[in-house]
């Protein structure tokens, strides 16, 4: 395909080492010589091979840079790529990508150059997704399942079934154009029926994985809520010391979209409001339950900190009240002190959730809580590692709606109706899954989907 | 010089679309290639060429990459250099650092692949400097002067000081030898004098622009001080509005050391407590004057905000006293409401700082504010294109050593001191000087120096 060329900033915003920009399209080679200065012209470089020179505009050296040029079609995009290394400076990049702007190139939308790696075929739906996966992978699983899809295990096993289904429709058209044989029509139910229970199994199967799927690429939104004083602040910088947050910075890039995630032995948990938790310890009065509500709210998953050294409160029960429709494990906090809590009350409070004790004086408990947070969320279903699986919202949907269809055809035959009607049913399946790996897929989708990938990729 | 290997991610930290990790060091190639798989081994690649390839450990494949081969002496660092260009996740590109770190390369420190560019003699120290100056500028003005630096006008300066101070030893030493002539101490002092006053000159010269310089190299701190409700919020705003603000995220990245900063004319201001004025219209009651007090603590020059529409308060005359010792500027906001305030007693008040009239509502005053901010700070002096400056504070301090030196040489010779004591204050001002171009530079001085560097760099 002929699309303009474009031009992006793919190194995350902020003070680094080196920054750089990329820029795609026919012109990419052309552009980018009308800037840079050095002994060999890019347009006379070989491709793959890297450049030493200046960007300059008008007389003035803007920036010094090593520039690579990379020709269709083995490239990210299949089209002429050129990556113009910086020294990292946040002026001067912005400076060099306003110069490429003035020059010719037009500046990327976000997942731009994923989008064209789709649209001009090297990669398909799902593999563009998986690339954003990986970006976005906060623990070594979430990132093995990204690889697989990015590798196309999940496109080979769905364009399988696609296939299945598409030799049962032809098969049925075959069918129906040679009535002459008696038991044709009994045969071509049978199949059918046999073909759609098969893809159906199959999708089944997929779908278990999806909720482990999801807890991995999106991470478990998870809030430590508790009476002051009960050692939240605590909690949250022993989980965060043992395993070393991951703290992300969004694209866009203000104070308050900064996520921060512990990885608790695979299971991604994002923590909510934890500066109102670091806050919480200071001015304790004026904020305390109220302050935890909030985070409940949005909160898929709760760590309840309860102090063992007293007897439960009034907010105590309050908060395993409001925590009745969510996920929890309850941390019975300060083993190191005289138990004054009541145990059975607790359990019975707790409603068959786990129950940890802990004490951050001795570090004692942490290993035991990971370990409940973990089977709580993990059955070890997918464990076995070259398991294909699902994590993505759209694609779990899709899926839905896919065994949807195929449950119409088996009702369908199953009460007699015409098979042309059966038909229609079984190509919408065959449609769901295309929209998988984009083999049938809109553009607004399209666009939707690229816009959620990050600048410059 | 024969070093280890080693190893950073040279990207800034965060997602984004590429990241790199880069190696360097005489076996660069060889531990890449122990876990890099592609058609072509990377030790069989020529010199600036990329290949294309997958990182593996054991079986299980961890990142697609682009990696970028650089041969010595070609390079960065004057050693081989390899770049491997990663999908911009956190955790794989982590996960391929560790495995280089597995497969024999060490983690580089902070500025260490500038230093060993500065240790194998490819660049000197000040012109190491600049690579930071120029990752960290906020204005264009701020990365001219970095760049200029960096190509070492700087440098060549100061190496025609240390000559001309070089030369006059010289013909003292001659001079002692031979002192069958009878004018030769004369011709000696007068020499000498000559010299130390025209290399005095120069250095005098060149800190002429050391204010503005250090200004366009840190930033201004800036505090926007006022009562509740005066407008400080909105005056932020507009700032950032008209100027788009530059939000830096220094490396380490938690949410309390992001940086913000506005270029007005040129003129890099680091606002100080922006979340606390953000804050501040909320929560009025509570913080106003007391919050002021600790941000003026810190700054260099103060936006000092009134509120035109209300007469002069006790807390107004209060925030005057305070900024007795800083420059500033007084905002005298809400020209769009009646005039209640007693201009004579704010012009007393401002006691000579600009006061300029601003409305929020209807954007009047703020170019004039930026003009006043500007006229305060930028002399003008160095706004010839061309000039070689200074703006390092390490360079500035070592400049007011030489000059001490050179006088003491001057007053030495005027006193008739013995022409061995006045060449050691001469020597003292040569070895100053060349601490600056690193010349004459001790061991630790360079770990304290480099250290300040971003990782990777």
């Amino acid at each position: 395909m002929d699309f303009d060329t474009i031009a992006a900033i793919s190194t995350p915003p902020g003070e680094g080492a080196i920054a750089i920009i990329r820029l795609s399209g026919d012109e990419a080679i052309q552009i980018a010589d009308r800037i840079f200065y050095a002994k060999k012209r890019l347009n006379d470089a070989e491709s793959h091979t890297i450049q030493y020179g200046h960007i300059k505009e008008e007389d003035e050296t803007i920036e010094e840079v090593m520039v690579s040029v990379m020709r269709a079609p083995r490239t990210f995009t299949r089209e002429d790529v050129v990556e113009i290394n910086c020294h990292g400076g946040i002026v001067s990049v912005n400076r060099v990508l306003q110069l490429l702007l003035k020059s010719g190139a037009r500046l990327a939308e976000p997942g731009e150059f994923t989008k064209r790696a789709f649209l001009n075929g090297r990669i398909d739906l799902s593999q563009a997704e998986a690339v954003m996966d990986l970006i976005r992978a906060k623990t070594d699983r979430a990132m093995g399942v990204a690889l697989k899809q990015m590798d196309g295990n999940l496109s080979r096993l769905i364009r399988h079934l696609r296939q299945e289904i598409l030799d049962a429709l032809a098969q049925v058209e075959v069918n129906i154009d040679y009535p002459e044989y008696d038991d044709v029509e009994e045969m071509t139910v049978r199949m059918l029926l046999e073909k759609t229970h098969l893809v159906k199994a199959s999708v089944n199967e997929l779908l278990k994985t999806a909720s482990e799927g999801k807890i991995l690429r999106e991470g478990l939104a998870t809030a430590i809520i508790g009476r002051p004083n009960v050692g939240k602040s605590s909690l949250l910088n022993q989980l965060i010391q043992e395993d070393k947050a991951i703290v992300t910075d969004i694209a866009g890039t203000t104070r308050d979209i900064i996520e921060e995630y512990v990885n608790v032995r695979g299971v991604p948990l994002r923590l909510i409001d934890t500066a109102g938790i670091r806050e919480t310890e200071d001015i304790v009065e004026k904020i305390g339950v109220e302050r935890s509500r909030k985070a409940l709210a949005e909160a898929d998953f709760l760590l309840l900190v309860l102090n063992q050294n007293e007897p439960l409160t009034k907010e105590d029960e309050a908060l395993f009240e409001a925590a009745r429709d969510t996920r929890f494990v309850v941390v019975l906090n300060k083993t190191d002190l005289e138990r004054k809590i009541d145990l059975d009350e607790v359990l019975r409070l707790a409603n068959g959730e786990p129950v940890v004790e802990t004490s951050m004086l001795t570090d004692g408990g942490i290993r035991e809580l990971e370990e409940a947070i973990k089977t709580l969320f993990f059955t070890g279903e997918i464990d076995a590692g070259d398991a294909t699986y699902v994590s993505n919202v759209r694609h779990i949907a899709l899926l839905h709606q896919a065994i949807e269809a195929l449950d119409a055809v088996i009702s369908g035959v199953e009460t007699g109706m015409p098979v042309d009607i059966v038909q229609i049913d079984m190509t919408r399946a065959w449609d769901l899954l295309g929209e998988i790996t984009g083999d049938s897929v809109q553009d607004e989708l399209l666009d939707q989907l690229f816009n959620q990938f990050c600048l410059g990729k």
